[in-house]
């Protein structure tokens, strides 16, 4: 089977922007209150964050329980990983999730400031320079066959877009603005010169978008 | 976790069937043209049956994907399984999937005419009597802590939903009429008293209907 890689539950505002400006330890998501962009998750059954039983299993929870499947390593941009900027003043910064990140593979984390690679939970971080393909060559090897998920955030993203290198996205679509920040696009029709799409309202408010290509 | 039943890419007509009038060899959905109730399944990608590469990658396929998701065994209904009638006149007959069944569990045959079990690539099909929650307590055993799929067909999942047994359902409603056969409901609202349920429209012409229950 071909190793595919995959964006998933990836929420921008109606304008494009997946985060706002100013992020920070306090403040992940910049000016915006990550409850606005990401309530439509956190009530499924299958959020990787939800530490009790329940939540909804309806077509919310279906797209979310996509994260895990057929996934054997994660790349994510230096700002996905930490409200951090410029060298490692801090090594002790070791992610946003505590002790058993919801990774569960190998993570590479896009940075030019070097750091060595650690472990938390079994998850192990490693921290890699180089240009988009190149990244992508040492999680395609690191998945051992499996789909290598595309972490973000929409800069890292769109880098990604940009060299040709992404198979599918989920793309869920908020309904608030943001007006500045870190910009997925400007319209989801932006990419369909490139992919199929099929765009899904769902009941939680939010408004799926699925692209996949050839 | 607990072990969920569930009951994946059920297609219904628009009133309710499963399977037309006149099961036979030649006519697995009986009067009805299977096409006209899968062709929404059989243009995925993650369609089981598919030999070659390539196909959807949408809103269809992220809901066929779920037949194999974490699933330990299946029940299905004897005519799921044979359009034969009665004692197993013909042991010979090993199901309609050739060689190599899509199901890769152990799969449970309701049937009040025993039978040896017999293994078919990594399926290996038991022949159970007794009533639903007696099969489903042998399923969940073989499963292994896995989930149970309700294969069908329409008589069985409504055996078993008449025994409150059924955790989570998706049923796709194709824009056919059928007018006797194997039924599922009169209306899908039919559920309602029992299940949340998300409505989702296709662009390929189904309308899947995904329920859970608390």
């Amino acid at each position: 089977m071909t190793q595919l890689v995959r964006v998933h539950n990836l929420t921008v505002s109606s304008d494009g922007y997946a985060a706002g400006e100013g992020q920070s330890l306090e403040r992940p998501f910049g000016s915006v209150d990550p409850m606005d962009l990401m309530s439509w998750v956190v009530g499924t059954a299958s959020w990787p964050g939800r530490s009790e039983t329940g939540g909804s299993r309806g077509l919310d929870d279906h797209l979310v329980r996509e994260f895990h499947r057929d996934i054997g390593a994660e790349i994510m941009g230096r700002n996905k990983f930490s409200p951090h900027r410029g060298p490692w003043a801090d090594e002790e910064w070791q992610g946003w999730w505590g002790d058993e990140p919801p990774f569960h593979t190998p993570v590479f984390v896009m940075t030019h400031h070097p750091r060595p690679s650690f472990t938390l939970g079994d998850t192990t971080f490693h921290f890699v320079s180089g240009d988009p393909a190149s990244v992508l060559a040492q999680a395609l090897e690191a998945a051992a066959g499996k789909d290598v998920r595309l972490g973000g955030g929409a800069d890292t993203v769109r880098q990604f877009l940009d060299a040709g290198l992404v198979d599918t996205l989920h793309v869920a679509v908020a309904p608030i603005e943001i007006g500045s920040g870190s910009r997925l696009w400007t319209s989801p029709d932006d990419l369909l010169d490139r992919y199929h799409r099929d765009v899904v309202p769902s009941p939680s408010g939010v408004v799926h978008h699925l692209f996949w290509r050839d």
